[in-house]
């Protein structure tokens, strides 16, 4: 893990980034620029700077603009509910689904075992409840191949493949001392990622990798592995876009299932969800009076975020809550009602749809 | 790897052990005692002290005694033609055969890829032959599970299920810093060993595994994982016997691919055996006259250990070689003549045979 002080970049840890910009530095992110603009369709969260970054996107979009085959890839880890962060990740797979990518869902339950402790049988249920959300916000599972890691013998052979030519310097220096497990999983993930290029998928392919900036190492220790069998692999270095950490309710730096109070699921009790929202951290100031004559700052403020990302898509209506803060003209008690009503809509219309999805879940990962 | 300066034990380098007695004390091996004598038909080579001592084997004595399930596991690594050391092994496994228990020969090509960078493809070609040799030595296959590791979904994920309870310390003590391939193949070895006692054959049971002492390292840590998932997987740490390990012909401390002249293969041109007996090293002294007054030194002499565990079966005829060898009765020249002569037999009659095995062996590997 490189730690230069400033900006920790650690997967299984919990990261704080301070400056976005600093990345493109330290770790060789590029800045997105305009290249997500160039796409067509593009979505409320993404013309809003979700993505902030990537690694070879120009790839993905050359791919997209020729109308040449792609692949994305990501998956979920799963250890609980599906939490609102995660629907980012998702919405992103979904869109590149709709530029014509093949997406590859992989459930990382060895990574669940390995990180968390989670045995293989116990996250069978997790999966299929997590599917289930994913099938509901939309993925397609016609254009998708959605596996778990554990039954997929080519994922796990892929990692026993790279481990020859993965030193153990540059285990720790990614992930520091860790038990094996979590550098096997690592592994596999990278087989994960590279999956999409094998043989019986069709070869070698561009590829992205949506995912949240804490999951860069991974990406950068793949696409070293790619590059040193492309000769006899014939891999593509896979690309990859960066979203920005959608920040914990609770004023944490990022949601984060160790901080319950930071984030909610897509299957919590809407009155638990109501709660955390009541509770949340928010731009405002310490006093009412003050708040009247400051204004609030929406840029510090999760509840804004949630607005940004997920329930404010009339960019007018985002700009006009934007302003009326900033000028102290709405509190955050009375705003805090309108994301409950927001939140709650929103859960409870998930929660409803989910029902049309449980057979083919269940399906899809060979349950009966 | 622990390292005295006087006993250095790793299965992956050259290994020196100038004092089995202090393998006792510095890593808690346990002598063999009388414990083989215990053993019905105990053949030659046992009875000669090949093995010196074990882990645990008073459960296979139990097992063999009160007529018990109890398995036998061991495997070859195919890197090459089988060497005549490898032999000790084979015929180990098929001496526990014949006291009843099933045999587990793994061919260990994930090991051959991680230590040796042999691709699976490569080293499918030489498992075919080993197995011929393995089969053509005695090893019955109608009570044995013959596999590879690589077409062994279970060991593999023995392997992942174990990696969570390795740290990155335990790995290092044991085996140095390595690449991540090596630790992974040693977490496939211990699933190797363990496989036995899966549910599919018949769940826990008494398992030995025959190897040279340089295997020990392996065994310790297949013995700590089988503790550590005792109570979830039911495993009974796995016994293991030691063998002492065959001197190189040309005079170093043990038989190693890395040394052609060190041993001979089964398959290897009988012109070519003897050019390496001819240019042994033995007990012998300096010159001619030196050694038929002092007598030779057979317990040094590495033509003596093949007489010993390999082509002299008679007892009395072996003694007749050592006591003509000390009174300096016979030359060294003339003792290779005979050595010549009994391992050209040997391999000229083990080549003859093969031919009758080769469609098994394929059979059993799944090759056509």
């Amino acid at each position: 893990m490189k730690n230069s002080g400033i900006s920790i970049i650690d997967p299984w840890g919990s990261t704080s980034v301070e400056s976005y910009e600093r990345l493109f530095e330290e770790f060789g992110i590029q800045s997105i620029g305009g290249l997500v603009e160039k796409l067509p369709n593009v979505p409320f969260f993404i013309r809003r700077g979700l993505i902030f970054g990537h690694r070879d996107f120009d790839k993905i979009v050359e791919a997209i603009n020729k109308k040449q085959s792609f692949a994305v890839m990501s998956g979920i880890k799963p250890t609980g509910p599906l939490h609102v962060g995660a629907v980012l990740t998702l919405r992103e797979i979904i869109l590149f689904q709709k530029l014509g990518a093949t997406a590859f869902y992989c459930i990382a339950d060895i990574e669940a075992y390995e990180d968390n402790g989670i045995p293989l049988e116990e996250s069978e249920k997790t999966a299929l409840d997590n599917l289930v959300d994913a099938l509901t916000l939309g993925l397609d599972p016609s254009r998708a191949y959605i596996y778990r890691q554990s039954k997929e013998n080519d994922v796990k052979d892929l990692a026993f493949i790279f481990a020859r030519s993965v030193t153990l310097s540059t285990m720790e220096a990614i992930y520091g001392a860790r038990h094996i497990g979590l550098y096997m999983s690592a592994l596999v993930q990278a087989g994960d990622i590279l999956l999409p290029q094998l043989k019986r998928f069709g070869g070698p392919k561009p590829t992205v990798v949506p995912v949240g900036v804490d999951q860069d190492p991974h990406i950068r220790l793949c696409r070293d592995l790619a590059n040193k069998f492309k000769e006899k692999m014939g891999f593509i270095p896979p690309s990859a876009t960066y979203h920005v950490l959608i920040r914990g309710l609770d004023g944490s730096s990022k949601m984060s299932k160790r901080n319950p109070m930071s984030y909610f699921t897509l299957t919590e009790a809407v009155e638990s969800v109501e709660h955390k929202l009541k509770n949340a951290f928010t731009g405002g100031r310490p006093t009412a009076k003050e708040q009247r004559v400051l204004g609030g700052e929406p840029e510090k403020c999760p509840i804004f975020d949630l607005y940004k990302f997920f329930f404010v898509e009339d960019d007018a209506k985002l700009m006009d809550i934007y302003w009326r803060c900033k000028k102290g003209e709405i509190l955050c008690g009375e705003d805090k009602a309108f994301a409950v009503e927001a939140a709650s809509s929103f859960i409870k219309e998930h929660q409803h749809r989910r029902k049309l999805f449980i057979d083919k879940a269940r399906d899809l990962l060979g349950l009966s």
